[in-house]
């Protein structure tokens, strides 16, 4: 039930051979929650097998038990979030289902029936002994899984981003009013992106469009003046929808409008930078910019949904795209794979499954959350020390950098994607900013063989990671 | 454990004879939760009364049971938070002590060992056959209450009151400095208010005052630019405590503040008003002014903790209390008892503790809040027709007589108490101000016999009831 999975259970269900063990494994491994295999429970608690368990109390019979077990799964866990993948014949049940679509957020792993029978009928599974039975379960079960699916997912990427309601698909635009949830729309656009894909959305959310609002292209969007314009022209009702369409800056600017206007409305935002679909538009972050600090005024407000549709970076300046391909780098050194070899559609969807994991283990950026500032410390001290004319992947670029020679890593990645020249700042500006980010402790994300880790190094390493950035 | 009770269970603890059960289903009753009574279940689901059980299991055998009894309904509830009275003894289990701190928020009813062995030993309580046995056992478990409570009570305000995170307290003021959880404390006041408290509440942070601000005093605080001047004055940490000493108007704003700064840190409003202390600074709604509606922009952000000193309001101007006192009057008729006729530290704690019950029901504002609006429609309507130049109180007051009028009610309470006077306003204006404000439907608060409820009324009811109220 519900938009996202914040705060359920995760339960996979899907037909035999969907793989719901080994995604669910992996699933609870990146959102660092427990996982429980139903059957295995079952088995533990009972001391047979599950075939042992068909044959002594038949189909029904077992339905039953494994109803039971499921109802003790989903409500002794309280507030223990877990990943559950549940026995493929449980939405058989109706009592079964109905236990799922309120206790938990429900992911359907998509499996064809010839790959289904191909991995599951030389195995002991009871159900897999005879292909045309097999295949008439198959099409019986089909409607049983919609009636429960929340979201369908073919790996655990998918299923992270289902539990944090974010859809990516390409040319999704077009159907932009079935995945808005709820009433009336507020678009909010700035006049480039308004001008190439506003008709579009407008177009796609027909009736249900109420309003369209502008803010300033780029980071003027998010300055008071322009948040306090926007919340004085907006006329929707708190439990209308406030629909974000644009680049980072717009979206986190009119995501903290639809954080405080009624004192918080649905909002779903459209990223259409890459920046915004690798990074900004994903994990409830919103923000709006006073002189004192970049994102110190902004609010948690966790999307409805958040809808990417990777076409529309297709028409992003070369500039823009360097900027996001900052975070692409990051994003990828933090995965430990080559992401950025990817197609968009791919790359998109790899980021921001990891960025939708990271964010569900720490929604309000209590811990976890904090490798995805690798490179970053180094990154506003260049900035603040730039007076901010620098741009933001260009600072990242050269932060990661500094982050990978400080970690003991080849530097190739970020020198052949995004080849940052250093730059020519005041190196005593730019350590201070960097001790007044830090408040005197040295505490850096490096790189680790698991991903990033924050580590306290000597202050002196830090200024020469720093110094080698700037040019002399 | 936590500041307070909003996402946890609710567990009265204390000696026996405290009067947990009749207590506990009071405290149900106004938070809209469900009851239990451990002996209760624990009698049902055993089938034997609870001496039945002492004879057969021996005390520590019982504790056992009760124990895990204990940790079945605090664990199986999942999201359903209840009220539970625990027995006198649970206390006795380390680990039962170890499963209500780590799972519920636990409230001690106090009863002294005098009136505790009144109450008990005639019963049939196993325990309570031997007075100095009785006394014995009572001293023992002093400290074991302590070691598990959360807060103190006497009656079920008093655990509202606690579940919602207040503290009312005659002369705590000088204590402030214990009851503001976490660190270092960013003040913020008004001129008014800081030349007759600031001092004391400074002396009473002590070591824990790290800065001091000021907003204008009245509704001048709530303006986006004085917020904005706030925002940017504020050098504290994100986990640091925005402490708001003042009336309804600072603390709205500066708790819009607290929520947005470092996208949300921790606050502890000090109302220092009639309004503030029964009314505005309790329940988590925060809010700034936009001249489209005056608290159409704000965020919905729970206190840390809510210090309410009745001493404070004693230096208040006439007009200032008379404010007050009509949400004194709404909410003692929505109570169904004159707690107009109280002195003020009690009638503080009365008001204080039905608001809590009623935001700790509906904290998002979603249905039962709804309540609260008794009168508010009419008030809203003059105050908007008048140009906001009339006192809220007073447009309350006007508001109250209209919907006791249509609720068929006697108005005396309101006529002698705030004895208000029809306004000279424009009928046409008002009644196109309530209107806007309804939506068409007019769905008013009415008083029933069971407190406020929503009703549909015939538009024509409606206006007459808002022109009785203006002058010819």
């Amino acid at each position: 039930m519900g938009p996202n999975a914040l705060e359920q259970h995760i339960v996979l269900v899907g037909f035999m051979g969907a793989g719901k063990t080994t995604v669910g494994r992996e699933v609870a491994r990146r959102l660092d929650r427990t996982f429980f295999d139903l059957d295995e429970v079952i088995e533990q608690q009972l001391g047979s097998s599950i075939p042992e368990l068909f044959a002594e109390y038949g189909e029904d019979g077992f339905r039953a038990l494994e109803t039971q077990i499921l109802m003790e799964e989903l409500l002794l866990r309280n507030r223990y979030w877990s990943v559950i993948a549940a026995g493929g014949g449980i939405v058989e049940t109706s009592f079964a289902r109905k236990a799922l679509a309120d206790l938990a957020f429900n992911v359907l792993l998509e499996v064809d029936v010839d790959t289904a029978w191909e991995r599951a009928h030389d195995s002991d599974r009871p159900l897999a002994r005879d292909e045309t039975e097999f295949r008439r379960r198959y099409e019986r079960r089909v409607p049983l899984y919609d009636e429960v699916a929340d979201a369908r997912a073919r790996d655990a990427g998918d299923v992270a981003l289902a539990a944090a309601g974010v859809h990516v698909e390409t040319g999704v635009l077009e159907r932009l009013g079935e995945l808005v949830p709820g009433g009336p729309v507020a678009l909010v656009s700035e006049p480039v992106v308004a001008g190439i894909y506003g008709a579009d959305a407008q177009l796609a959310l027909g009736d249900r469009l109420a309003e369209v609002h502008e803010l300033p292209t780029g980071e003027r969007a998010k300055s008071v003046q322009e948040v306090e314009r926007l919340w004085r022209s907006l006329r929707i009702q708190r439990s209308d929808v406030l629909l974000a369409l644009g680049g980072g800056s717009l979206t986190d600017a009119a995501g903290f409008a639809a954080a405080t206007f009624g004192r918080g409305c649905p909002w779903v935002p459209v990223p259409t930078s890459l920046v915004g679909q690798v990074d900004a538009a994903i994990g409830g972050k919103t923000a709006i910019y006073i002189p004192e600090g970049k994102n110190l005024v902004g609010a948690f407000h966790w999307p409805a949904r958040t809808v990417i549709d990777p076409a529309l970076i297709e028409t992003l300046p070369a500039h823009e795209r360097l900027n996001g391909m900052s975070e692409v780098v990051k994003t990828g050194l933090l995965m430990g794979e080559p992401v950025w070899t990817l197609p968009d559609p791919e790359l998109v969807r790899r980021c921001a499954a990891f960025k939708s994991a990271v964010c569900l283990r720490d929604p309000h950026d209590e811990g976890p959350r904090r490798v995805l500032n690798l490179g970053h410390t180094f990154a506003h001290a260049l900035e603040a020390a730039a007076g901010y004319d620098l741009s933001h992947g260009h600072a990242v670029a050269l932060g990661l950098l500094a982050a990978l020679r400080l970690s003991g890593r080849d530097t190739d990645p970020v020198d052949e994607l995004l080849h940052p020249k250093p730059v020519a700042v005041d190196r005593e500006r730019a350590w201070q900013a960097l001790q007044r980010d830090k408040k005197g402790r040295m505490r850096i994300v490096l790189l680790g063989d698991d991903g990033g880790r924050v580590t306290e190094l000597p202050e002196a390493d830090v200024r020469a990671a720093l110094d080698s950035l700037i040019a002399r």
